[in-house]
């Protein structure tokens, strides 16, 4: 036995990234890599979070494990612990629930087809969230992934061919940190100095994703629980914009550290169900939970807490608006299936997209975001027009806009509404401000719904 | 981050063995060390293979998973195929087995209980077997141990405090090998020129069970997958004998690699319920499972596979004659339960030991093993006299010795029957052979049964 | 034993009916009972169908284990043939889904809460379905009802009691026939000359589901199994009606034996999704299921096969138009959950019955029920006005009427829209067939949705 | 519907037994029945209790369910609902078990193997205990018989078939009692004036049993809980021997009714776990559990609540010396096996009768039964010959015979002992009790245990 020998082929690995490479693995050297366009063209994703949790699906969804272990097993008062004292026996443990994550229901083609009507151009799946089971069959995780227990399937890769298939981009969600990996706690019990985690597991599964299942979207999570220098980001990422399978077009989160939020990453998320109304010009994802106490799925959840479609509507003009993407968050069933309350709210947005979806993709931010006299009112610009989004129908069918001016005085701009075959009329008044009216069409003749987009040319 | 120091404590454990101590991460070294005493005073020990194979229990004993994976699970004619297309949905998995190993009828006290009075002065638990579900919680199997499913209790913690509170010594079986662990599959894919499965789990798991268990002996199996190079055996026995916690007291069986069976260890197991008739003056454990055709339990085993209590008593005498330990193993059940007939058959080789015990403890090998004439007799040697052990109870009740005239002629030895009170009677012919004939009490009169210790001081 | 004491309590129990009683156990007297007022008023209901069907919850809903049966259990190409192969071991039976039956999520009053707020006046529960699994522990079926396995609870208290504090009245859908009752099996082999299953089984447990839980609507079903004389339907009738207590406000169905279908009976049913577009004069009701393609939950319905709201409004006004009360179908699950996609659909129905809940609710058929102009509206007539209820938005906001010339032609009427705060103005042509026009209001400040009720004074 | 002809076919039924058959529903007329004499010579049988219990296989055996409920499930402290406490969610019902009684390693042949190798010639099978489960598909049982729930098989069919194929007699244990049939509890409360019970599911499931099995043994119990009235047991029985298809063979116990045991019926059982040591003229058989404490399988049994083989022989021998026949009970497991200590001790025994049958089959009681000297020998008596059997080796190798001097006393009979080949001596003393001595062969060259048995002819 050679000892010398035991520890190569790591520090090959990581040595590796150091020489030569387009990247180095620091911050500085990193956030000069422009964001591929693909990803501002799209404006429109949807995340899963579907796990072991799917198996309860009752309070915490996906904070399940970690609540209950929080407040301790057996005689706390939370939630969790009151259901399981209800609903198990005893000594019945969290994995304990893996077995019964089946699965049965799931149909990738099925889910696609949904994804697609949905009008979202790609997807984020939870491949693993802080319980730590992988949703494929993780080398580094045996005994603990969707491919041992449960379902017997590799739900990540059947997943990626079934969006593939439709033109989504497939992207996955991975938690950095795990609620009670022992070897992570070992790291933590030793203030970090060690990262035997990392070394372990967490760095190879990542990479082991990476490369086995090509995803253009690497949305990390848990980073709270640990500096950049503990989770080995910039390694990370420095390896995955010079060397990986998808060094070209993956984009990644913000999440990669403590306190880094909003600093690093291609697009940053900022907190959970982030949403701006003004511009940020570093571009942003707005991920929105369905179900507002939940990303995973929980049975008990009803329907106070369930986004309107209004609201998704209003959040995805908004936030495409003020410079950033919109993606909704649902969690699947343990046995497969996506609820059709949520399927409903994603084939409303669909239609609504299929209507007005010129107005959303491919577009850029405009000089304005929100109309000053119609606060309803947003703007976004195509090639060849800017768009003003009303996300309520105006009182006596007539639209005021404060913020178009520049597109009217002295331009005579053809305005149509999108989905409505004939122009709209409009005025402009001769006072300062010159406020812009556009006369709505009868309203029993409209198609559309929600929210209505005036094409101005 | 530095990337060196990712690597440094692997490397720093290494180098750590290597110099300035007793004994050297090498064969020569390594076999220099004294077997301690303890291990050839005991003579008679219990190994209990438990697992999740405990589950089905049925054709395939704990190489269930390895037979039903072997030939493909869905469609094969294996018995476990059949088993489990005759007993369960289709897409259930081996590791689906571990949520109902419940062990709810395990109460440690009564097993060691039943350890005592069957006469064991040491027993081995299968910590870990091919399938490579640990029974404790192990820092490096998160999710696949019996904490964290199916029992939800450290079954190695629990047993060992009960049999050291009745002075059994506790060891354990490890299986270096691991059926399908996916690491270890890579290491086999690059040929052994890789190590990672060792790094990253086998190695240090095995640490943490000595450290944490303080086991006093390590049994280890699975050796002919790989190389004692690939499994790093000379390192992990220098550890064990330079620094580990129980580095005075502990000992080692000889499955250290491909090929090294019966080379190297402080016993030699050298195969499967391996039995001698002749002597073996390297110490040597012969292992013999109860159950015929498993080690594990079987829920179809029947009264033909099991071994006879008869057969027990002549397998220990003659393995103690021959200079060996005798071990008889036991299966558990998924409910924590020790099947009555094994009970039984341990119960029965307790009582023979009450009466008989002073023939087999702390003694050693004598001149002679089996006696030349009566082949039913085998020697052992005592502190202070000969025993001579008959199996069988001789035909008109008189004993002819062989093999014992030098402790007769011109010695006048006193000889007693263990468990009878009266001395018998002897004569010794004047042929050149000397044989020499003790005769037999009644044998209404006498309690024990299966075989008869003749004390010849 | 007194041989002839064995038959006296059921002698007892029938001559009991015959004498001096209000109606006699045939149909020329039973069908002189008049309909209590209660459920005319009442208008609209809601149906659910539960039981041990919905634990598999899967193709052919409540009539999975009737058509998994019928094509044979193992083999077969029916879907519920390839489910059961697909996720349970062979010898599975439907009965052992029983133990599945959970209801851990069941909350009566929420149920009643949501009932309630859909705008219901009454219930009906299936307390037995074909599979003859009682939601009620019943004298008559033991250990195969709610209490006995599964949820161990009664379903039907828990239920009765909870919708009743909010005025809602209780009824109960019980199967007369089921699928593989054994009694019920022999009385079929004899030619329903025998009637065993009717004595010792349906009719004691009909009565004791009376007499326990005072339910105000039996919904009976099976019919078509036997004769009315075979299912006793005149006798049970006669104690209902006379004896029960409930024989003042209880009101049944019309499917007491082969071919009846829309003969006897407070009210029609007719068959299964009935609905009519022109008037019947004895008071009838149409169901409908909110899934298409099933009475009980399936986890694989989709969104086709969802009735959306718009429809429900347009049966529920047009069946009330034309004397019937309408009723709409959900499936619980397993779980006790009502899925969130059927609680939106019933709480629409409510919002639209808050405001136009007056052309409903103690409305009566009026002289016309359909347009002869607009066939969207329909006509119902309330004490003091007649309401016309416009199921779509009429194009260039002016509504024309072709029945209501009785109302205007020299009368003057005030027209308004429930819900709206004017009155809407109207004209009335000079031509021989009077058509009126009405004229609507800016539909982006009407409140409502999906109909619209004029209310002609 | 005629009302009469509702209950003519029961009238019909009870009268048919009154007129013109060889016995009456009367004690008088019963118990003149002779015995048939297959019974008498068998000596020898087996009772299995088989059942739901099966499944917790815990404390109370049989009786689990009566216990726990008993107590009040949640909360008490009895052990039952401490185990469902530590082993099972709060709502777990008794009947959700049936759902794991799996039987699926149930082999009847290789049961009827094993019983004939017992010497067994007749079995007692539990087809319904006081759970009420039948272990055939009963048709007033339905939904709570083995082939609806758990096994899916007709075990009583199956282990029927199999039994007879090698000559056993086939016999049914079947409880008049239930413990929660709700309508036997309606009975009870009518303090038995009403026998709906009786009618609709006991009488009708005895006679399909005896119909459809043709069991030879009718073995009743849970007598205690009513009078004979009640039970219809005369009714029953006057069938059974005058119209049923077993009535020239088939022979009942005596548990018939409250205070009966050992006044009627063919053989009498008196009492669990009875046996005499003097004789009984009217044939009885003594009923043994191998578990002293349950006569259903218990997981957590010990070995010193199993009856040693030695015990068994003594009581066979000294229960047939008395007049009684001996049967041996033994608890099946849920999934379908006999305990491997079961099966040692029945086949223990079928070693014994295999030398010793001759002094046990078709013999019966002699003058004395227990000898007045040597008060561990015990007559029977043959055809041709008088067999004492002694249950111990006699000190000294000399049996002293009180009881057997006319057998001697100029007589010159031979004496033989069963399973040897030589001749045994006798001699008689001159003193007035003329006790003879036999000398017993070396123990060492005999073959058998347990007990050995003279033939004096």
């Amino acid at each position: 036995m050679n000892f010398i020998a035991l520890t190569t082929n790591i520090l090959v690995l990581n040595i590796f990234f150091v020489y030569g490479k387009k990247y180095e693995p620091n911050w500085d050297s990193l956030d000069k890599r422009p964001l591929p366009q693909w990803y501002d063209d799209a404006k429109i994703g949807i995340m899963m979070h579907w796990g072991v949790y799917s198996v309860p699906s009752a309070a915490g969804g996906e904070w399940f494990w970690g609540v209950w272990g929080h407040y301790g097993h057996p005689n706390s008062n939370s939630s969790q612990s009151k259901f399981m004292r209800n609903n198990y026996p005893p000594q019945f443990t969290y994995q304990d629930f893996a077995r019964y994550f089946t699965a049965e229901f799931f149909n990738p083609d099925d889910w696609a087809d949904l994804f697609e009507n949905s009008g979202a151009k790609y997807i984020t799946l939870t491949t693993k969230h802080h319980e730590g089971f992988t949703l494929w069959p993780s080398t580094y995780s045996p005994n603990w992934n969707a491919k041992d227990v449960g379902p017997n399937r590799d739900l990540v890769g059947e997943l990626a061919k079934a969006v593939r298939s439709r033109n989504i981009t497939f992207g996955t969600y991975y938690s950095l940190y795990e609620f009670y990996n022992p070897i992570e706690g070992k790291d933590k019990r030793n203030h970090h100095k060690t990262n035997e985690y990392i070394r372990r597991k967490m760095f190879p599964e990542m990479l082991e994703l990476v490369e086995k299942y090509k995803t253009e979207i690497i949305w990390v999570d848990g980073d709270w629980e640990g500096k950049a220098e503990y989770w080995n980001s910039t390694g990370f990422l420095a390896w995955l914009y010079n060397e990986s399978p998808v060094k070209d077009t993956v984009v990644v989160n913000d999440r990669w550290g403590l306190k880094l939020k909003g600093h690093h990453g291609d697009f940053w998320n900022l907190k959970d169900n982030f949403a701006s109304v003004t511009l940020i010009k570093h571009k942003w994802e707005g991920t929105r939970t369905l179900d507002l106490w939940s990303w995973g799925y929980r049975r008990n959840m009803n329907l106070d807490s369930l986004v309107p479609t209004k609201d998704l509507i209003r959040l995805l003009v908004r936030d495409v608006s003020c410079g950033g993407n919109f993606v909704m968050n649902i969690g699947p069933t343990h046995d497969g299936r996506i609820d059709l309350v949520f399927q409903e709210r994603l084939l409303d947005v669909g239609k609504w997209l299929k209507i007005n979806g010129e107005a959303i993709y491919k577009t850029r931010y405009w000089t304005y975001q929100n109309d000053t006299v119609s606060q309803f009112v947003w703007y976004t610009k195509g090639q060849s027009a800017v768009y003003a989004i009303a996300i309520e129908w105006p009182k006596e069918n007539v639209l005021q806009l404060g913020s178009a001016n520049e597109l009217f005085v002295n331009k005579k701009p053809i305005v149509t509404m999108l989905g409505y075959p004939d122009k709209l009329k409009w005025t402009i008044t001769n006072t300062p401000n010159k406020t812009v009216s556009i006369t709505f069409p009868n309203r029993a003749t409209v198609k559309g719904e929600w929210a209505w987009a005036l094409k101005i040319k």
